[in-house]
């Protein structure tokens, strides 16, 4: 609708990436295999539907994608997370191959052996064995160091005797379990000779073959949820559940035929995280299929407001487009940039991603990190983005075809599961702060063994290439000009440690006798210090990018893109730059009038930038945004003019 | 659980109020009639449903005490909005109501004479009349002045033609249309003899008593919505439809046999706002079943954390209930404070609302606008708190069976309908500046007649009693102490006087060749200047009520939530205080630790102070709410520490 300098391909290129062949091949997919949205029908014939999806996408050739060669699949587990973002339009579909791919095969591969791989992974693949990841109980969602599930190994017959102790111990919300699920990687503590040696997972059958529940297991069903209601959620017990030795994935620790516990892994504590770390992908995935439903949604809110009209211009008898009003713009653009930079920093998150199996520890663990702190950011950006666009969208917005209740109602969970969110950002934190780890060394380990978190020791600032030159044109920086782009990374990193430093000092306060207080007074501040890490790692993938781009005038583009990413955050959070005396009140006005002004400048582009991210096309499908009814809009302008 | 000096009983008295009656009667009627939620349930058992309901309400005797007296009502409307909002737990049937007794049933009242009133409105308070109100369109939702469809004048058969002139016409997401309603109150273009007099309303029936569809109209079903599925929604379309001259509302607006127009009201414009105007009372239910909402999700989400533990404290052996978190604290505690402030603001809406028959038109302007600017906070304040309350409460806030989800999508579209909030706080800044009209005479009225509406001629200070009281708190201020009423109050006022004060400023610049253009730039200063009105007001009738309780320790507590309320503002706003050195960082830190105290020193409370709300108890069916849940969390706690 308006003319533009930059070329549209070359960004969509830019924004593809280095997985530009999985994604396409995953939108070929979707014009050969229709794979609608099952949010209209009764929760038994949503599951039913989502279940035929999913065998409709095996014979797609994508799920194998993250397989290992050597058992049939494609060996690239970062593809088959970018795969994952481009199911936006079903999201129970997406979640469910998630659970059985991502969650269930994953562990599979990641905590299993050879025997394993050898006996399972063709038909996790085929999902003839259709299978749940059971690590949540009711008890313990967050803290699942301390799950209550038992697997206790009896030496007489060589089994593990898998068992819920209490009702808090039950696992819950387990995905695929209500309906399909037949076997279940079970998180327990693994007890034998007496001795207990922390969480670890087992293969338990919980289904016979013909659906039948098996013996001395209960399942409950969780029932309605707010959305995913083509995913079957349900509850599991497991009453005294025996199963061969084998049966233990048994990578980090094992138990031999006497009973010999022996793990490759010394600290109990070191072992259990070095196994949450290999099932990383799970959240790298929700975040990159959060992302893509903020794509969509905005998708959606952008067509629209490009063509709604209403109230007219004074004297000139035509309607305002809402997409024309600033606070329309406002509500909408600064979160596509936001979704810009979250795009970049996402695809730099999967890039680490293939390379991790040669990582050492501590990238690694740095990986970890970043992996949970995107998740975090990523997924709260996708609830208050399609809210927003529910809002600027009306009453539209509400009906059901339109499509952002729906995803509305399926992303909410997100920034829950994989981990909460606040969680994970403390997480992110403490990570942060191993970097001080000596000033904390006279309290022993004891009392702040939970809070500084030894299994964290990611850097501060990683010696990156994007490091480099972020470092390169912060030399640079002038003082003066807010869309300089040095001044603007020196803020971010600046503020980083700035927030990073002071919590520091404060934490160092603490003591035995009163750790927990100390800690959990800062708790604003920590929470904070993660915040802030994570937007200044975004902020550098999009600098990244940018030096990436080939193109001129793309790169002009999305150095506007970027300007109104970097201003909105300072804006937002403008109050901590005055206070520190960062920025002085003046440039603080001028920063809100940069915003607006940039909101301006982008939304003549606002639906090319958004069409961009490419979408399948497929998925689109509320009446307000494909061409149906912009012509239909277009037919009832002309027709108001002409007169009623 | 905890020991409380306070007496909860007084503090449940003073928030039931003026209306603890009719308050006292919905909690009776709820215990002798079960109106359970429909969510579960198909659209269409979920519409019967709903309807069922709706005749127990008749039985009830709740709905007609908003009519008049001498038609078999209750004549108290401002009664009848406080019964509506102690609705929460059935927002479908809420919302229904709203449609059958408030905006039907009121429109006929409001805008209708004696002949309407004796005909109808025994029907429509009995239900034997389901009916519509068929005011927004496709085309115009928010531009409601701009509606099109026709009602013309035939003299020769002295009836109206009702017209739908093309597809963006039809009227658009009509509660009661899909399915049961029988009549409609159509908003349309009155034309006679070859004039066009403005929009006025008319009767027109939509359906025979056989529920067959009536000839000439077309009814379409909007279909699923994200929530409030016991509603339903339609699309209207009028092919020259012809009803008696005597079904126009004719208390603003008549005509005569023979086609001539005649109006109490001269310029077309005001008698539009004035009848518009007449409505308030679909704004101020709302705005009240959103505050209930809220309430009823805080009151979900509090119990939860006061029972659910996560992570042992260090030393201890103890898990620590979530509540005890700063953060977890955070989320909830000042959304409690802001409930409590709202619901006081609420009251005094209502209140005024009762007064409303004998006041002058400054008045009832200054009343719509205040219910407008009232419904866009609250409505707002419930999608963020219903939002916090799902995240806060994990995977349990995701399941049906715990509330919050349902909570979510039903009230989701509360911030839409009845007014965009965004065009409500519009109105509410074009009010404000009627005071500097002076300021804008020489543009004359054409370039900005659509942007300082002239119908709104509220005065930026009231004279109200608790406008002296807060005048003589301000008057003792102190300078140096945060936690000083007067200092508070003068903040809030201060903020508003300036930010206005700048805006007016701006809006100075206009002239008929860049009105739009000036407007446009300014209105996220606009929209800005419209919330810190409000928020004042709200701090203001939160001063009322305190000054009103009579009992010392309740007044104390009320002191503490206030004191939140009004620091968490100023904290999410301090940006602005900085700017306008009002504060220095030094103080911004000051509030922020105060902000975190004030969390602990509420948090053994808050399960009492949610309670006091007195949502009644048929409501809270979450089992995580309930006692059910807590006892089942004490044994397991228990049991955790006996050891598994």
């Amino acid at each position: 609708m308006t003319e533009s300098a930059f070329d549209a391909g070359e960004l969509r290129r830019l924004l593809d990436g280095r997985w530009a062949e999985v994604r396409e091949r995953v939108r070929e997919a979707l014009r050969d295999t229709a794979l609608p949205s099952g949010d209209h029908l009764d929760t038994e014939s949503h599951r039913a539907l989502t279940l035929e999806q999913m065998h409709a996408l095996v014979e797609s050739g994508i799920p194998e994608l993250g397989f290992p060669t050597e058992h049939g699949g494609g060996g690239d587990p970062a593809g088959s997370v970018v795969s994952l973002e481009m199911l936006p339009g079903n999201l129970s579909l997406m979640v469910k191959a998630g659970v059985q791919w991502g969650l269930f095969g994953g562990a599979v591969v990641a905590l299993g052996t050879e025997r394993h791989h050898e006996r399972y992974l063709r038909d996790i693949m085929g999902l003839e064995l259709p299978g749940c990841f059971a690590m949540t109980e009711t008890g313990h969602g967050s803290d699942v160091q301390s799950l209550r599930t038992t697997a206790t190994y009896d030496p007489e017959t060589r089994e593990f005797v898998v068992h819920t102790p209490h009702e808090a111990a039950r696992k819950e919300y387990i995905g695929n379990a209500a309906r399909d699920g037949r076997m279940a990687v079970v998180f327990a503590q693994l007890i034998t000779r007496g001795e207990s040696h922390g969480v670890h997972a087992l293969l338990v059958p919980i289904r016979e073959a013909t659906g039948k529940v098996a013996d001395g297991v209960r399942i409950e069903d969780c029932g309605r949820k707010a959305g995913l209601n083509g995913v079957d959620n349900g509850r599991i017990y497991f009453d005294h559940v025996r199963v061969p030795r084998e049966n233990l994935l048994n990578r980090y620790g094992d138990v031999a035929a006497d009973g010999t516990y022996s793990s490759p892994i010394g600290s109990s504590g070191k072992r259990f995280f070095t196994m949450l770390g290999t099932l990383i992908r799970g959240r790298i995935s929700v975040a990159g299929t959060a992302g893509g439903a903020a794509k969509l949604a905005l998708e959606i809110a952008l067509r629209y407001g490009d063509v709604r009209r209403q109230f007219e211009k004074p004297g000139t008898g035509e309607e305002v487009a809402v997409l024309d009003y600033l606070g329309h713009q406002r509500k909408l653009l600064p979160a596509l940039a936001e979704s810009y930079a979250l795009h970049f920093a996402q695809q730099e998150l999967v890039a680490a991603l293939r390379e991790m199996g040669s990582a050492d520890e501590r990238a690694q663990r740095e990986l970890e990190s970043r992996a949970a702190g995107l998740k975090a950011v990523t997924t709260w950006h996708a609830t208050s983005t399609i809210q927003t666009c529910r809002e600027a969208c009306g009453g539209a917005g509400y009906l059901a075809e339109n499509q952002l209740a729906g995803l509305k109602a399926d992303t909410d969970v997100f920034t829950t599961f994989e981990g909460d969110n606040t969680v994970l950002l403390q997480l992110v934190a403490k990570g942060l702060l191993t970097n001080y780890k000596d000033q904390f060394d006279d309290l022993g380990t004891l009392a702040l063994a939970r809070f500084v978190a030894d299994q964290f020791v990611g850097a501060v600032f990683e010696r990156t290439a994007t490091r480099s030159l972020v470092q390169r044109i912060i030399d640079r920086a002038g003082e003066d000009d807010i869309l300089d782009r040095g001044w603007q990374l020196k803020m971010f990193d600046d503020r980083e440690r700035h927030v990073l430093d002071g919590l520091a000092r404060r934490l160092r306060k603490a003591d035995r006798s009163n750790a927990f207080e100390v800690f959990n007074n800062a708790q604003d501040h920590v929470l904070r210090a993660a915040q802030v890490h994570i937007d200044r790692v975004v902020l550098e993938a999009f600098v990244g990018a940018i030096d990436r781009c080939p193109d001129e005038a793309t790169a002009e583009m999305l150095d506007k893109l970027m300007d109104l990413y970097v201003l909105s955050n300072i804006e937002a959070d403008r109050a901590w730059f005055l206070e520190h005396e960062r920025i002085n009140p003046r440039r603080a006005k001028a920063i809100t009038q940069a915003v607006n002004d940039l909101c301006q400048q982008l939304r003549p582009h606002a639906v090319e930038l958004v069409e961009a991210f490419g979408t399948p096309r497929e998925w689109l499908t509320a009446p307000i945004a494909t061409g149906a009814e912009e012509s239909r809009q277009e037919r009832m302008a002309a027709h108001d003019r002409d007169g009623s």
